[in-house]
C-alpha cells in the first residue's frame, strides 16, 4: 500500500529531523533538499526512505552534524576537501560548488572529497553545474557488494557515475547510473514481488550464476555492469575500479573492501586505510572549450538526433538520459511522491523518537 | 596462418610509410610509434593491420600529412585543438602533451579535439601521463555502428575510454575498453571461425537478438554494454554517449551518426555538422589532490588487494587492468609481433605500391 505525500510536507520534515541532529538551519535545508531530489525524480531508494538511516548512523557517531568542512590541499584547478564527517548530503553540494568556482577561473574544475557520508543521488550534484553553462561530472564509492570478474570476493561498491551537460532548447543531458548490472534496491524489488534476478545481476558466495533475489543475504555478490564474462563485465568492473580510485585512492579516503557500510549495524572493516567514504566531483566550462551557443546548438542536434533513431518495433522510443526524471520530477511536485507502508511507518518512527509532528 | 615479425621491422616499415605520405621524420616517427604500440600491446585489430587503412585515407584526401595542428581556443586547464586533419596517430599525443602541460600548471588540464582522425588504441595517450605522476585520460568517438537502447538505427561508435593511473611499487593501472559490449574485431574473429555471436554482442537491421557474427555486414549493429534491456544497455549507451558529446560536441568535430567512417570506401555522411572525428584528454596531477607518495602508497594497496582477491573455483585471478597488455608487450618486443597471413600481403601491397622493400 503507497500513501502520497507532497513535496513541501517530506522536505520541511526532513529539515527538522536534521536540525534535531544538529545541523545548522543552512545545512539542514540543503540536505534535506539533497535528499529529497532523489525522491522527486524517481530513485525511491535513495530518498527519504534513508533518511532514518542517516540517523541510525549519526546516532553511532559517524556522522557528525556540525561539520568542519574544508580543503586539506589545491592547485589552481584542483583539490581535496575534508568533509569532517558530515552528512554526505551537504558534504557533497559543498565540494561540487568548489570544483564549480575552480572551474569558473582555470576551465576545468576537480575535486576529490575525503571523510564523507552518503551523498544521495548523484545526478544531482552533477547538475549543480549546469546553471554556470558547465558540464558536470559527480562519482562516489560506496562499500563492497561488487565482485569483480572472476572473483567471489565482494571488492567494491556500487560506485555510481554522474554527468550533466547543458544544452540550447533542448533539456540537458544527465546520465546517472551505476556501474554494476542492477543496484541493491532492484534486487530488493524483485525480493519482495518474489520474482527471479536476470542472468548476470548477481552471483553466489561461491561465485555461481544464481536467480536469487536474495543473494547478497548469503554472502553472494552483484555483478559489475557487462554481467557475466561474455558479456563484458570487466568493463563494468574497470568502471566500477576508476570511480574507487577517483573518489577514495585520490582522496585519502577509505576504498575498495574498506569503504563503511551504510547500514549502521553492519560492523566497520578492519584496518581501513583512509577516512570515511569519498566522492569525486567535476565542473568543465563550456567556454573553455567553445562558444556555450555554438556548444548548444550542436548539442540540441545530438539530443534530437538520437530522440528521432527508429524504435525496434514493439519497444518505445530512444530514452535521453535524464528525461525520465525530469517528467517524475514534474509529476511528483504537482501530484505528490507516493511512499510505501514501510517507509511510513519509518518517518513515523522518527516523528515519535524526537517528538515532533509528522 | 602466422608469420613473427620483429617489432623494430615493423616500426622502421611504418615509420618509412608514413614519410612516403609526406609525414615529417618527426611526425612519421610519432606515427610509428603509436601505431605499433597496439601490436605491442595485444591488440591486433588497431595495430599495423590498419596501416593499409591510414594510407587509403591519406589517397582519398582524408588524411593530411602535413597537418598544423593548433589550439584554437583556450583557457588555463582546457582548449580546443584543431588537427588540420592530420594523422590520429600524430594528432593524438600532440593533444595530449597540451592536457598534460596544462595539468602541470592548473592541476587538471583538459583538451578536445576537433578536426582529426583514428588515434590508434586510446590507452597509449593516456599513459603519457604516467611519467609525469598525472592520472591520464583518452577517449575518441568513431563512426557510428552501435544502437542505443530500443532502437534499430547505428548512432553511436564503439567510442572507448581509456584511464592510466601511476602506483608505486606495482605497475601502474591502465583501464582501455571500448563501450560496447564487443568489438567489431572480436565479431570478425567470431566469423573467421564460424561461431555464433554470445547474446547482447549484436542485434540485426531489425533489432532483433542474432547470434549471427556477420550481422553488421547486414545493417545490423553492435550493443552498447550491457547487452540487453535487461542487462542494462542503456547505461552503456549512456557511457558511449558522454564520450560522444566530450569528444565531438565539445570540440566541433562531427558526433553521433556522423562521425566519418574508417574505411575510405564506405561514402561520408550527409550534412556534417563538425569537422572529422572528435578526442577527448585530461591529466590530472596527483598531487593536485595529495601528496604522490600517499597516493602510491594506498594505489600498491588496492591492486594487491584486488588482485589477491579469491577467484571463483575453476576461473583464473582476477585481472588488473593493464597487467595482459602489459604482458603481451614484454613477450612481443623479445619474440616479435605475430601477424596473420592476411596483414603481410596488406604490407607486401603497401611496400610494392611506394617501391620500398619490406
Amino acid at each position: 500500500m503507497e500513501n502520497v505525500f507532497s513535496f513541501d510536507r517530506l522536505s520541511d520534515f526532513s529539515t527538522r529531523i536534521f536540525k534535531q541532529m544538529g545541523c545548522t538551519d543552512a545545512d539542514a535545508n540543503l540536505a534535506a533538499k539533497t535528499l529529497l531530489s532523489a525522491d522527486l525524480r524517481g530513485v525511491d531508494s535513495h530518498g527519504v526512505a534513508r533518511l532514518s538511516g542517516y540517523v541510525r548512523l549519526w546516532e553511532v557517531k559517524r556522522i557528525n552534524a556540525r561539520p568542519n568542512i574544508r580543503i586539506v590541499h589545491e592547485r589552481p584547478g584542483t583539490a581535496v576537501v575534508d568533509g569532517d564527517a558530515g552528512p554526505g548530503l551537504v558534504v557533497a553540494p559543498k565540494a561540487m560548488q568548489i570544483a564549480i568556482d575552480k572551474g569558473l577561473v582555470t576551465g576545468a574544475g576537480f575535486v576529490s572529497v575525503c571523510n564523507s557520508n552518503h551523498f544521495g543521488i548523484a545526478g544531482i550534484h552533477a547538475m549543480m553545474a549546469l546553471e554556470h553553462d558547465m558540464i558536470g561530472m559527480a562519482m562516489t564509492n560506496a562499500s563492497a557488494l561488487v565482485a569483480p570478474t572472476f572473483s567471489k570476493d565482494r571488492m567494491l561498491g556500487t560506485n555510481p557515475i554522474a554527468v550533466a551537460v547543458p544544452a540550447g532548447e533542448e533539456a540537458p543531458f544527465v546520465a546517472d547510473f551505476a556501474t554494476t548490472t542492477a543496484s541493491n534496491g532492484k534486487l530488493e524489488i524483485l525480493q519482495r514481488k518474489q520474482e527471479a534476478a536476470p542472468e548476470g545481476w548477481v552471483q553466489t558466495a561461491d561465485g555461481l550464476h544464481t536467480q536469487e533475489a536474495d543473494a547478497l543475504k548469503h554472502g553472494g555478490a552483484l555483478l559489475p555492469l557487462g554481467g557475466t564474462r561474455e558479456g563484458a563485465s570487466h568493463k563494468g568492473y574497470m568502471l566500477g575500479s576508476i570511480v574507487d580510485i577517483f573518489s577514495g585512492v585520490l582522496s585519502g579516503a577509505n576504498y575498495g573492501p574498506w569503504v563503511p557500510p551504510f547500514p549502521a549495524y553492519v560492523p566497520m572493516p578492519q584496518n581501513m586505510p583512509g577516512k570515511g567514504i569519498g566522492h569525486f566531483f567535476g565542473a568543465m566550462r563550456i567556454d573553455g572549450f567553445r562558444e556555450a551557443d555554438d556548444f548548444k546548438k550542436d548539442m540540441d542536434r545530438w539530443l534530437r538526433a538520437l530522440r528521432n533513431a527508429s524504435s525496434i518495433d514493439g519497444q518505445p522510443a530512444v530514452v535521453i538520459p535524464g528525461d525520465p526524471e525530469r517528467a517524475s520530477e514534474l509529476e511528483r511536485r504537482l501530484d505528490g511522491i507516493p511512499l510505501n507502508e514501510k517507509v511510513v511507518e519509518d518517518l513515523r518512527g522518527l516523528a515519535k523518537k524526537f517528538s515532533i509532528g509528522f
